[in-house]
């Protein structure tokens, strides 16, 4: 008999052997069904592959990443199988899921075959075909003699060069249907599960990423388990694509990037820095309240505050190299905190300064490889709502609530629906090594943070053993309105760096004690949040972001007196206007506003002049009709102020 | 005959030999008494030389920054004939004018002597014996065979070992006296001229500067024409002493500086932040009135921007050295025009586009000598009030002209009664080689410059031969209240930036054309100018620039929750208070807020509670009485609102 752990904590009894699939089996044929994978102690595993031993077990369906990463896996496989049937005597190199994204792709040598649009088409059938069959996934156990002689036979120098790097007793084959890969796993029980196919793309890759090897065929693809989902996923794209913040970025006049300057370094035009400076502004109006302080710092530091602060030498690859001045090397920060730990100390501070919250739109450097970046979203330069609150155990409950509290009335304010929490945990039997080793405080802090999302009832989840170094990690998760996710914020409790920093604070019966610190970003960062703005509104801002608020627009010349007079009205109430003075018709007028996404226009003529009014149009919604420009002018000015999200 | 042109162009013909004083004397008796030196074909002389060819003639008076190197030079001299007649057998190394600053010194060796305050006193009273005996400074021109026989038998190892650089016929000695000195000169023609004299500290001076030579004795002094000035300039240093910035920066607790961050590299603490982000409000509100838009740029850029800008190579010694990234070097930025540059590039511009006003709080990184950093003065690390005008060249007078409007209104703000700009012209001999060789431009440049200055009755004046490579250039001075002066910005006209970025805009005939570039700051840098602030308000920052504007101070604990009702209403009003809740007795509550320099104090009894009122006092003026708390509120939102200097 093995014993069993269940993620709840519940443990049962199963004859030694006993897989994944029949455990599931015995809780409902229901579970059974979504049952893709099994974390087994921690691996993930072939869900009908024995267990032999006492172990923890989690199922894993296509809820989790884990999950998806085993189906995409397979459909890869099932991909290659249809190429081999309709491309005989093609070699394979290797066929991963896609990193941080969706679906999968294989690097193939086609020989002198190209490929087409229609073979796209011909192999999505033959994989529906192969996989209607319900070919069950089988691993297999082989000697790497063996596994050369297979391929030797095959006359695939690619797996063979693979095979190459792999020890004796560590090797596996994969076969289903009528393929056999060389293979680590794990797979979908069978292939019936694939029950949607869509390959995507096809690219050229070099063997191995080295331009001087031959050139290998890949094609992409994507499978989900219902053809709704597929649909969705396809229609997703469609529309992200008209959101694409890039091409967006370009027609809004947000931000520029240039080539004297350097790759991942934004320049945010006038237009982008009206949208930064919102931000900013709503930021700092929202901490007064919560009552931090702001603080300014420089954007380099010695070497000597980031070996204190332990980034280096460990995150030195993701760091700019340093500068020597004066004999001593100093690095452009690629974090805040170390800055913000500097001004805590720098004056003596009592529990009466505690909790104390250091507020900075921080700009830091981060090498990415070029490869990497992409347009808002992964840059080298980044501005970053951060903050560290320094507070006592006492206090943190309440600090690390009302952080929460902080992002839920920001995703209020965004019209943010979807989020999730993903709750980083450490894994004990690694304290000391990749954890701090105050068991007490991780478990204290754990459960406190734990609490406060279950009592504020935010959707999280939770994850083992991927915690930071110094305390658990909270990644924030949110999805733009059309359903795509993105990774805003990463909250960290951190009970290590202020002693690194030797941070210290009087208690009322005078002694000295470390404060737990707090790090935060709501707001994440500037690029990746106006990133985001930019497909979750499709460009169309709501009026408080907007770069220009109001266009007037004065049918002829002979409107202009007031035309320039109703623009004085909006300026002076502090709305962002502008008058289209071109000598055009006005339906010209019109529709170059509106491609300007323009919130409102302002549409003056005679009737106009003789009434005292304007015509007022919203930008999507069309003509609203005549108002008084003191009526327009307050309704917009509490439009602005509660930050309606349009 | 030689023919003498005279700064306002006059051209006079006299006898070969005239010397510059002889030539003030036939002017008037009155201005020869005041002749310090001239300059002689951009030379400076002696006054009492003999002028042997045709020449143009500047007579220097104490007027003159030239004027004044003379007299403090020449007073160098009169202390060393001082020291030596009371100490008979001393060395002396070298003893020029302070650099940038007042007085002068000489670097001596004594001996075994060791100086006393005494000896100060003493030396002041035998100096100014000399002066009174009116000695004249007598120039003779020396072989250096003869100097070398002179010094080794005076046995003064130090001026044999200046010698030893110097070339032969290049040699002068300087004669006042019985103190002889191996000098370039110039001087003043007679000792008489020093009517006020202090000699102010003695310090240690390795030799050449190097810690391995011998320490020599320096001693400083200043001097002055009358001992008026004298008495004033003391004064003001002992006031500068009280208002140092670096004492009031840290008891106000506005910056920090740390080792592990680096020298010169400011921790602006919370208060600092509040007054940097006042600072930025002026600067927002005025440019965005004034048709500035906003921009962010990054703080590094390729090696190529500035080999385009011209900074590199030249300015290299004053950057930070290069990070090496993807092989291409980075550099962190020194200025930021060339991003702003690219900026006005991304987009295709047109005539209705200009002018076209960038501004940004820029932040740059300047490598300065680590023994040149003091406090905020001379820092690495400036946060900039940058701007960049493009306009045409029929634009650009209004443009200065609104330039120099809108420092007149900053001037006016912080009650800076006190200032100069200081331009700086070309050199017409130099263009192609110093200057950029566009004749026409400069003259139609310097023109619009000088005549926007005279008309809108600014102060200035005029130097020669300093201009920046690419434009006429001026230097804005700020005398604070107690009259110290502080270089606030440099404005710069540049027809230069926008050929080598290929800057263009079309004309309405559908041309292209390059625009003017003006670069302005008008508030200087946040370091330096909340430098000069809190030395010209003593600490005592005008109400909207407080960190801290109202501190409510209830009388004991009875009043606590009228005075949080008080404080909340001050906090809605967006008013910075806070409330003193210690028990402490209200004398001790009042003596700390004075001494945080709060401005304004709520006092909170009894009486206050039943008549629901306040007590008011005011920091250095105060008690005002009891107010309605919102009567006070109003009050107080109208001093912030009008930026009251207090």
């Amino acid at each position: 008999m093995v014993k069993i752990t269940f993620p709840d904590g519940a443990v049962r009894e199963y004859a030694e052997g006993i897989t994944a699939m029949e455990i599931a089996k015995s809780i409902s044929e229901g579970l059974a069904k979504k049952v893709l994978a099994a974390s087994v102690n921690g691996n993930i595993w072939d869900a009908t592959r024995p267990i032999s031993q006492d172990s923890s077990l989690k199922l894993l369906t296509w809820n989790e990443a884990d999950g998806k990463y085993a189906f995409w896996h397979s459909s890869a496989h099932l991909m290659a199988e249809a190429v081999e049937a309709t491309f005989p005597g093609v070699k394979f190199w290797v066929g991963p899921p896609v990193e941080k994204g969706y679906g999968f792709y294989y690097d193939i040598d086609l020989g002198d075959h190209k490929l087409t649009e229609e073979d796209l088409t011909k192999l999505e059938k033959k994989m529906s075909e192969l996989a209607r069959q319900n070919n069950p996934y089988i691993r297999k156990e082989i000697s790497k003699a063996d596994a050369l002689k297979y391929f030797t036979e095959k006359g695939d120098e690619y797996k063979l060069d693979l095979l190459q790097n792999l020890e004796d007793g560590n090797i596996t084959f994969y076969t289903q249907g009528g393929f056999t890969d060389l293979c680590r796993g794990p797979h979908v029980p069978g292939t019936g599960v694939i029950k949607a196919i869509k390959l995507t793309s096809i690219a050229g890759a070099y063997w191995k990423g080295d331009e001087k090897n031959k050139q290998l065929t890949r094609i992409y693809g994507v499978t989900f388990p219902t053809q709704k989902e597929l649909d969705e996923y396809l229609q997703m794209l469609e529309e992200a694509k008209k959101r694409d913040h890039r091409k967006l970025g370009k027609e809004l006049g947000i931000y520029t990037m240039d080539d004297d300057v350097g790759q991942g370094l934004i320049m945010w035009l006038p237009n982008g820095t009206v949208v930064i400076e919102e931000l900013e502004k709503l930021a700092k109006e929202t901490e007064l309240k919560a009552g931090y302080k702001r603080v300014v710092t420089p954007h380099i530091a010695k070497e000597s505050m980031y070996l204190t602060s332990g980034h280096l030498p460990y995150y030195a690859d993701s760091m700019y190299p340093p500068m020597e001045v004066d004999g001593e090397k100093y690095y452009l920060k690629a974090m805040n905190c170390p800055h913000h730990h500097k001004i805590f100390a720098a004056e003596p501070k009592s529990y009466r300064d505690l909790p104390y919250r250091l507020a900075e739109y921080g700009t830091v450097y981060r090498y990415e490889q070029s490869g990497e970046l992409f347009g808002l979203m992964r840059v080298r330069c980044l501005h970053m709502n951060d903050a560290h609150i320094y507070c006592t155990r006492e206090q943190f409950a309440d600090e690390f609530r009302a952080v929460n509290e902080m992002y839920q009335k920001y995703f209020a304010i965004f019209g943010i629906e979807k989020y999730v929490m993903r709750l980083s945990l450490h894994s004990p039997d690694k304290l000391g090594k990749k954890y701090v080793n105050e068991p007490e405080l991780w478990k204290e802090t754990e459960e406190m943070v734990r609490r406060v999302l279950i009592e504020s009832k935010i959707p999280y989840v939770e994850v083992q053993d991927e915690a930071a170094f110094y305390g658990p990690k909270i990644d924030v998760q949110i999805f733009s309105v059309i359903g795509r996710e993105f990774t805003l914020a990463t909250n960290q409790v951190d009970f290590s760096q202020g002693a690194s920093f030797k941070l210290q604070y009087t208690t009322p019966d005078n002694r000295t004690e470390t404060p737990l610190i707090i790090h935060r970003a709501p707001l994440g960062t500037h690029e990746r949040f106006i990133g985001f703005l930019l497909e979750h509104y499709a460009g169309n801002l709501p009026l408080w972001l907007s770069p220009l608020q109001v266009k007037v627009l004065p049918i002829s010349d002979k409107f202009i007196d007031y035309a320039r007079m109703v623009l004085d009205t909006l300026k002076n109430a502090d709305i962002r206007a502008e008058i289209d003075d071109r000598p055009e018709k006005i339906g010209r007028k019109i529709r170059d506003t509106e491609m300007a996404k323009v919130p409102y226009m302002l549409i003056i003529g005679e009737k106009e002049v003789n009434e005292q009014k304007v015509s007022v149009r919203r930008h999507r919604k069309g003509d609203l009709g005549a108002l008084d420009v003191q009526v327009f002018v307050n309704q917009a000015v509490a439009e602005i102020r509660e930050r309606v999200s349009g």
